[in-house]
């Protein structure tokens, strides 16, 4: 296909994964966007504008990493011209190395900007391209829910990505606690022991039975299904501020995580349960009220 | 109230918990039935027919476990003469100690036959038998589905019994494959280890999650949804045989399962999933097909 200008745009939402005891198999997007649009020119290299969030610490390069995944995008869907010059606006609202997947949001803009301008006009193979994004990030649990929308149990078998969408009742809202501190994820994976209590893994089978269930149909059981053994606790002494502010949501009746790796807090429950949260201190938070966010978009395709 | 004589008659169902993944804290009922009856006499002590499963073996007086549970339900639901003498007729279908719940089976039909005694023409107040059997049998993980019937999540919460019903599909059935070699559930418990791999928890976690959805909305996952890693491994030695045919059964893509603390094995999948279990050899085990079951019910109240 020939080069030419095109502009491509894509929106592509925030996701926590894990959820409590749905480690590494569990996410959701959130109706909080980053918004990427990427022009091609004719001369080569690439211009970076960022607004928003990681303006200040984002590469300003080629090793962006909407621009590697675009360009991995570009030759792994038969793109003539994977080197064309590019040059990419990114509006970032999704904090950073919060644990609200500003990674999986990066990588799926790239592949789906590398989509928009090698089969323009075709909607997007979603299935390809979370499969293509999982070979990036190395794991589906929040490349999925950012690709597909929604909450979605996502999982690798035989190198296949697998995933089933749980339907969260619409009376289910979120509300994310963002802290100022950042922690990398590879020190938050760093931080988890070989072995577990088999007792805790039992619990930990219960909740994350409980937590489908409790999405889909019984948002009753919410806070008993939020409980986790097997990451958590490990990570507190990383996020001390995040995790009292957990023990003292959950402590008020409110279904509180940790989203992600950390260290944002992510509440979740019915317009009753989040009402209780507004009784709990949360200084030094940014607090953001969300609800279930859609899929990945591309727009203005031309 | 008064003794006189009176007869009472209950039919409680067999019971598979652990379903894989859903270690102590799923478990369903089969369409596979107990029924007890007993009349009250004047002479005190009791006598004890038995016909079917356990003739030979269950003890014949007031050490039978259906006796011990009555009596004591009869002392809790405030019977005026818990001694009273009780002519008790059993017929077995239910085998026992092969992980299809005969225990909790004999603990709820003691105790329904003690409700239809203590308080007659009242329907049973379920969560307080189930209470009640939970505190005799320690976990709920069999009594839940014996008492309220079909698929439970099931679970103590500050001494408390939780459940929830799972609404399997009516496509899903079951085949139990019953051995006639007997393995102590304290025995099956004493072989597991005190601390579990973390991947292998959080395959479990995974599987659990899937199970709960299998079962009630996406049967095409069942037999990645029945895997476990945290109690049927180390069980193996206690039950080669059952251990062989259940990998066999899910070579050939039909999802099972050691039924509860075994060795019984437990097949469940759609039709066309069970028509491929025909093709695996299953000598030296009988072989039941069998729909869910219904909860315990009180019949004849006389």
């Amino acid at each position: 296909m020939s080069a030419g200008n095109r502009t491509v745009t894509v929106r592509v939402p925030a996701t926590s994964a894990n959820l409590g005891p749905g480690y590494d198999c569990m996410g959701l997007s959130l109706d909080l966007w980053d918004e990427v649009s990427v022009t091609t020119r004719e001369a080569p290299g690439v211009t970076i504008s960022v607004t928003g969030e990681g303006h200040d610490t984002v590469p300003h390069d080629e090793s962006h990493l909407v621009v590697t995944t675009l360009r991995q995008g570009l030759v792994d869907l038969g793109h003539d011209r994977p080197d064309i010059g590019l040059d990419l606006a990114a509006r970032n609202r999704i904090p950073h190395s919060r644990g609200l997947g500003s990674s999986a949001a990066a990588i799926a803009s790239g592949l789906f900007l590398a989509w928009g301008l090698a089969r323009p006009g075709e909607p997007p193979d979603r299935d390809l391209l979370l499969a293509m994004a999982t070979g990036i990030e190395g794991h589906p649990d929040n490349a999925a829910p950012a690709i597909l929308g929604g909450a979605q149990v996502a999982w690798l078998e035989d190198g296949q990505v697998r995933h089933i969408r749980l339907d969260v009742l619409p009376q289910v809202t979120f509300r994310a606690y963002v802290p100022d501190r950042h922690v990398p994820t590879a020190l938050a994976r760093h931080v988890l022991p070989a072995d577990v209590p088999r007792a805790d893994a039992v619990h930990q089978v219960l909740a994350s039975t409980l937590l489908v269930t409790a999405l889909t149909s019984a948002p009753e059981h919410l806070l008993a299904a939020t409980r986790d053994w097997i990451h958590q606790p490990y990570r507190r002494p990383l996020m001390p501020e995040s995790a009292d502010l957990m023990d003292r949501l959950r402590e008020a009746g409110v279904p509180a995580v940790i989203s992600g790796a950390g260290p944002t807090v992510l509440a979740m429950g019915t317009a009753e349960m989040l009402d209780a949260a507004r009784r709990v201190g949360d200084a030094g938070f940014m607090v953001d009220d969300l609800a279930l966010g859609a899929a990945t978009r591309l727009l203005d395709v031309g």
